[in-house]
């Protein structure tokens, strides 16, 4: 059996490919959303020369870019379907005459509306990897760029999606105990910052925005590891934590470089290494695109640790849907 | 006299129009240079098509973009001409055919070998606005805008610039005693959050990184507006403190809202609201573009107030230009 989103991602597919030549490509979205498409802006801008941006959903609307029109692809995301923000640029894409694609978990949402087409993905634990929004955003993000760009390395990018809880289970694992020891050691922490670059900024800016703050009211910042020694390395010191991602891309050189600073002065330091995930199952050429999925997953870990070790469940919130603003 | 940096504009712009049609704006630097040139991704999206991209220097050599070709502009700066990121991504725009433009204050550097064009703006105390870095950047903004789609709008913005001292003055003389009362109250402060967005993005993002924790050694991160809601916002507490800019642009509405929720909830909300700027020497449909610059020496004069309330000058390091890394 096919499964839906399968069905939908064709639809998109065979839309965007009526387009004579893209002229942008926007993807614009909020918080955890908005992360989440970070990664199709990493991966778009290595493997074709079409133009494009990721942007806070409503900077998009506000902002009113020079080059949206009909030539222009929109893809959006908000899982309830509902944001606001997400269902206005999305709305703003079409009136414009822009091909929309929005991803939602909801059925028959306000985004459903505004957008043209609509990707649904599977939510909840148990739910296979490969049907959860990344897997499903990846299979899209191959099948798009197989239709405007045709290369092999796309086909097997979307077969890698199909295996791919095989790869997060197996870094699940291994991190486990880790991520256990990590939590314990920084509960008390008021602070934390997240460093990381390339395609793990986005689940980086996700940990400290969504992770953190939203759901455990920590202090947080995200640094861009090459930006890190612009500026705020200045306020390294013994006891301030920092949770490093080092990329197994072209950008480990940024990575590690922070990292090895990091640690010269702060007693807290604490690497995602990805060169340590078992990836035996994704190809070489592919996994600096699919590490971050895994990075994910470790950074799941460790807010599900400080959920259990601070009492501070991931569903507490103070003021997301709980007042209006 | 015509200014010497004027003469570098004229032939970086013609070199510009040479390019039969530009495929690719990429800016790129790190830290406050990065910032320095947010504006002009803002401004670039607005006015032209062409697509623009803004990136710290070495993601943009480590991700190498698939359409950075003889097409592309390349533009960055580097205050001492000699970040060795940003030297390296400019040398990489030359080596890829690109026609690359740099900024910089120093003379005969390593940013100037790897540019084909270079231009100098002044530095200092008494310097006018025109001449400092981003009056120098604006012109040449303007008279790139104006060379690849013609237009009296931007013919006035590079006039505006001539002025600009008069008006960053007046904010200046206006905010000097608010700033100093601010910094008195958040002097012992452990971290500051910046929000902002549009055009204000880069000023707020620097004043995090660069004024805050690198030169204050104050923990603090920027936050866009937008983003707020949809995570930060759950770390609001009464005694969390928030500098908030409010634009005079379109994205007003989400300045206001991040300001007037934060103010529910937290006694230390201070707002840099740009409507408060007298901006009567700047047409009114420029002034979303000039307002950041005043807001900049709004931001510097709170640097300022915090050096001497904290007894920590602005020019202490730990680490930068003290030791390798």
């Amino acid at each position: 059996m096919v499964e839906a989103h399968k069905v939908e991602i064709e639809d998109a597919v065979e839309a965007v490919k009526k387009i004579e030549k893209i002229n942008h490509i926007y993807l614009v979205a909020c918080g955890g959303s908005l992360a989440f498409l970070q990664p199709l802006e990493y991966i778009f801008s290595k493997e074709i020369e079409t133009p494009v941006s990721l942007m806070p959903a409503r900077e998009f609307s506000t902002r009113d870019p020079k080059a949206l029109g009909s030539n222009s692809v929109v893809i959006s995301c908000s899982h309830s379907g509902s944001t606001p923000e997400t269902v206005e640029a999305t709305q703003k894409g079409t009136d414009a005459g822009a091909t929309t694609i929005a991803f939602a978990f909801a059925e028959d949402s306000n985004l459903e509306k505004a957008a043209q087409h609509t990707i649904h993905y599977s939510w909840g634990k148990g739910t296979d990897a490969s049907d959860l929004n990344t897997g499903v955003a990846y299979t899209f993000g191959f099948e798009f760029l197989n239709a405007v760009s045709p290369n092999e390395k796309f086909v097997r990018g979307v077969e890698t999606v199909e295996r791919l809880e095989k790869s997060v289970d197996k870094v699940r694992k291994q991190f486990a105990p880790t991520t256990a020891e990590w939590t314990k050691e920084l509960k008390r922490e008021p602070l934390i910052y997240a460093i990381a670059s390339g395609v793990n900024s986005g689940q980086a800016y996700s940990f400290a925005a969504c992770w953190l703050q939203e759901m455990q009211w920590i202090n947080a910042g995200y640094i861009h590891s090459g930006e890190y020694f612009h500026g705020p390395f200045e306020i390294t010191d013994y006891d301030v934590p920092f949770i490093v991602a080092k990329s197994v891309g072209p950008n480990r050189i940024m990575d590690e470089r922070a990292a090895k600073f990091a640690k010269r002065f702060s007693e807290k330091v604490y690497e995602i290494d990805e060169a340590e995930f078992d990836m035996s199952d994704i190809d070489e050429d592919l996994q600096d695109y699919f590490s971050q999925i895994l990075a994910g997953a470790v950074y799941r870990q460790i807010a599900e640790g400080f959920a259990y070790q601070r009492g501070h469940s991931l569903d507490v919130r103070r003021y997301m849907w709980k007042l209006e603003y």
